[in-house]
């Protein structure tokens, strides 16, 4: 899906299939196609009707590796992958690849579609797998820190150790129950924009949760924590990974705050609704229509004993 | 409960109460009484037992406001309080103030084990009326960006806004749901630690949320935000105070910690549980003693190759 | 200057004065005017020819505060001032309020640059005030750290309290050195680009600053942090009156971006400068072409041999 | 110098080092040792009198890497070197070590004071570095975000990238005018432990701006910012070494609060110097006694006024 130019925006994808007899015939550029060296087939995004837009315009292929015009121009590494030149995200050119017409994925135009209904589940999946992996990182960090000693005791007795501990255990909780409720919504079937909104938000966090709780427990590790002879060294390149893929966290961020925002409408004229001058007003009002609308008499308070309260409030805010 | 020297840390206390035939005599200081001001009676917190630990050797006691020998020194207002002199936290001299015999609250040495009954219910409390008070916060954030326009348009539509709004929505649903799961710990009687541990972590939350929300509100009104014709003063006002109410933010941050440690045992030996170098030996042990324990043949691997798949995601972390 | 529908925008102002004979008159609305209550006259920033734009278009009148026509509709306070009503900040109606020819201040549109003259000299008033706002709060914060006894001993003895202490002083100290060079580069005259953007700079850090250290000074203090009797309520409320007065945080750190990105050209090409493969690769053509350049016999290194390093080094990035 | 169970902690050393004839025998575990791998020569530091504290106990040795009894356990590497096993920081045995007296570095017993004196400008080195490093991911964030294009523009139009290049600069130009002022209080000699406090404040600072800068930049970067083909990802995985190397951020940031708070006495009492009460009370008792200390004739204000000011002013806080 990704091209180099456009990154994850398919807005800007320019790989284009053209239909020719029989078959399609692919020409572009891919990027960061996910372990391409050792597939036996590859499936590709492209652009088959640039009349409309790229949501109704694009089309999924399956090409098998080996179809001439495919071509792995470098086989690019995550950061920290072992060996340069053998990464496992391919930077691919499809230079006129021919397949046959029953390559085509679902319908022609079909590919938005599909791809939206991976990445839903997708985003899911990455939470829930960060769950996992920042309850790895949490658990490193209590282990050494019940099990580490210093010339004044254990790590477990310092206050900045005990501060890492709570905080990640807060984080992650709440990151756990917030990735539970999503997951439940959807099982209910709950309002698709609501879902959409706290995926967005699940997939904000993720990033930031397992940023956090690891580079805790590096620190805590010391020299062992920045070694290769731990897997905290593999999460904390995971965390960045996190927040690009299946759409940077800007994207995201953006997607909760327009789902939120929906549900409010402007106020009328210059000042909010909770402006506390007009808020006086209007109870001062209310109250002078109904004087004895609380039983005055009873409670010892008059209308006006009430407005002035409300007016006290208000000047305590 | 509080005193000026001790803050809320009860094994600091020192006003005393004594037995004096019929009568308690109480002496000492107490600080930021609520209400104190308007109050028919005070509830006083005093140690009858100094040969014993606070935890037992404290008792409550019931106090009429107009005892001879109580003295508000000075009514304490919380900052934004409108009146000085005249605030709703008062710090009282009990000078020999005499009660009678059964003024004693529940039983003598009871006082610690009633105030933790009520601090627990009254930290969720606490915790609950914060979803409300960041609600509004939020309320008030949103129909700004929506009414409010500059010169680029809506407020909502620049992205520093939609920032504060997904933050803040992200940050408040988290800790709703986290609320809502103690409290269905609470009515389920959970393990009573766990909940401990879980309404500290909430406690710790509380003000943090509160205040996140209520500063980008601030921020988005604009002059007015920090004006006192919006509650928003009042809520930021509010904020620090619960960082402090029923017991400083660090205090819960420790017992969040220690709790969480309680669950881990120390590792034997230098290197960690998941120290890489271990991990591998193991593993080679392993199929070293069962060469064809996966039925190598079958699957194509060789306990060999499994041992070196290994290593190699050792190698990748 | 600002007004209530348009905040601290001029392009958005709508307060008008229009030439009648010997006079002007001006109609319109302003808001947060400081002391006006007390105020003998008033400094009025109004379109005179709406032609142009705002920078050119503005221009400032002298008004008496008792011309007729001008009414303080409120005194608005800001957040914990004491007595509602009766606020340093007013919201004025001008109602065809007529003044002399000679009220003008400067010429006619003139406005905005006589205030922008003004501003940047009041950012940096502002910065300077807050260093010494900040310190009178880390001095609290430090005469309490080693004042205040728990049950462990001092407040200084505990690793938060220490977090606290050295986190204000690292921040201070960074904000002190910042205020003192960009007051340093105005004395000398320096480009002045660069030092608007380093005035924006300290502007966008003066809120955070003050606000940080406030915030760890009350926490130490406890129930007399949060109440009327320490100045670290005051400090508390004005931290995010320092976010907004002068203009918004969101404006300064945009002016900051601006000014720095004008220093960066676009890279021709898909890949960044610093893309490794083309460094590889040039570093390989380099050497190639002049292959006994660094007189390899001498130190024993080919031409390959520094290639080969050369794509090591990126190896391990 | 670094030890397995001890961290960089020398209390906790037991590497020893006993004097047999003309030679030193050194028995013991080193970890971390950078370089090993293909050092011609090692320093070790030994304790070698335990009867007195490791400050003036222990010695330092120049070690040849072959002499019998060095073994280099595993060469460690940091996370994402590229080949696991040989890493450029080696666990080190030194089982029966002999080497002549004349290895002995300094003094016997110097070993504390000369590494303390080159640590002290190793962390100056690094926060040099690091202004460096830190430099160089600005310079790739801002090229990136004036190159990138997205559907709606340039990525330098977009206010979130915006503000990760003024938080960026900010933070870089704080940092960049400490570590100046640093080198020149030592250049300038200093008080040796203010010098000693602002450079355990700049380590502090090193691996935060290092991290924050990074991460910022591999955002903007996209897929290729978390891939192995630009210098970012090794930048990533540096930040944290800085967190650790010439000791943890927990301990320098602790030696900065206690050499500030070492500047502050504790207060006489229960209540702050700064306690309006208290100082409300002192301006009253001043005036009281010089009413006329003013001239309130000339200024038309009495002592009278003077102290209802100032309490005013304590009502606004």
């Amino acid at each position: 899906m990704t091209e180099p130019q456009g990154g994850s925006d398919p807005s800007l994808f320019e790989t284009r299939a053209t239909r020719d007899g029989d078959e399609w015939v692919i020409e572009g550029w891919k990027f960061f196609t996910s372990n391409a060296r050792t597939a036996a087939f590859l499936i590709v995004m492209a652009v088959t009707n640039p009349e409309v837009d790229v949501y109704r315009g694009m089309s999924m292929f399956l090409v098998p590796t080996d179809t001439p015009g495919v071509r792995i121009v470098r086989n690019i590494g995550l950061m920290g992958e072992r060996v340069p030149g053998s990464g496992s995200h391919a930077l691919i050119h499809y230079d006129q690849v021919r397949v046959p017409a029953e390559s085509l994925l679902g319908g022609e135009g079909q590919a938005f579609v599909i791809a939206q209904t991976r990445l839903g589940g997708g985003r899911v999946h990455h939470a829930m797998r960060t769950v996992g992996m920042a309850s790895k990182s949490l658990d490193m960090l209590c282990e050494r820190a019940v099990s580490r000693r210093t010339r004044d005791g254990l790590l477990a007795g310092k206050q900045s150790v005990r501060d890492y501990v709570a905080d990640s255990y807060i984080q992650l909780t709440q990151f756990r129950l917030f990735v539970l409720y999503v997951a439940w919504c959807i099982d209910q079937g709950h309002d698709p924009r609501a879902v959409r909104r706290d995926i967005a938000a699940i997939k904000v966090l993720t990033p930031q949760v397992l940023h956090d709780i690891t580079q805790r427990a590096i620190q805590v590790h010391g020299a062992l924590g920045v070694s290769d002879e731990m897997p905290l060294g593999g999460l904390w390149m995971t965390a960045p990974v996190m927040g690009l893929v299946d759409g940077p966290t800007e994207v995201h961020r953006t997607s909760v705050a327009r789902q939120v925002l929906k549900g409010y409408t402007p106020v009328e004229g210059l000042w909010p609704s909770q402006h506390l001058p007009g808020r006086v007003a209007a109870a001062r009002a209310k109250y002078a229509a109904h004087p004895d609308a609380l039983g005055s008499a009873a409670v010892g308070w008059s209308a006006e004993d009430l407005a002035a309260d409300l007016e006290h409030e208000v000047g305590n805010q």
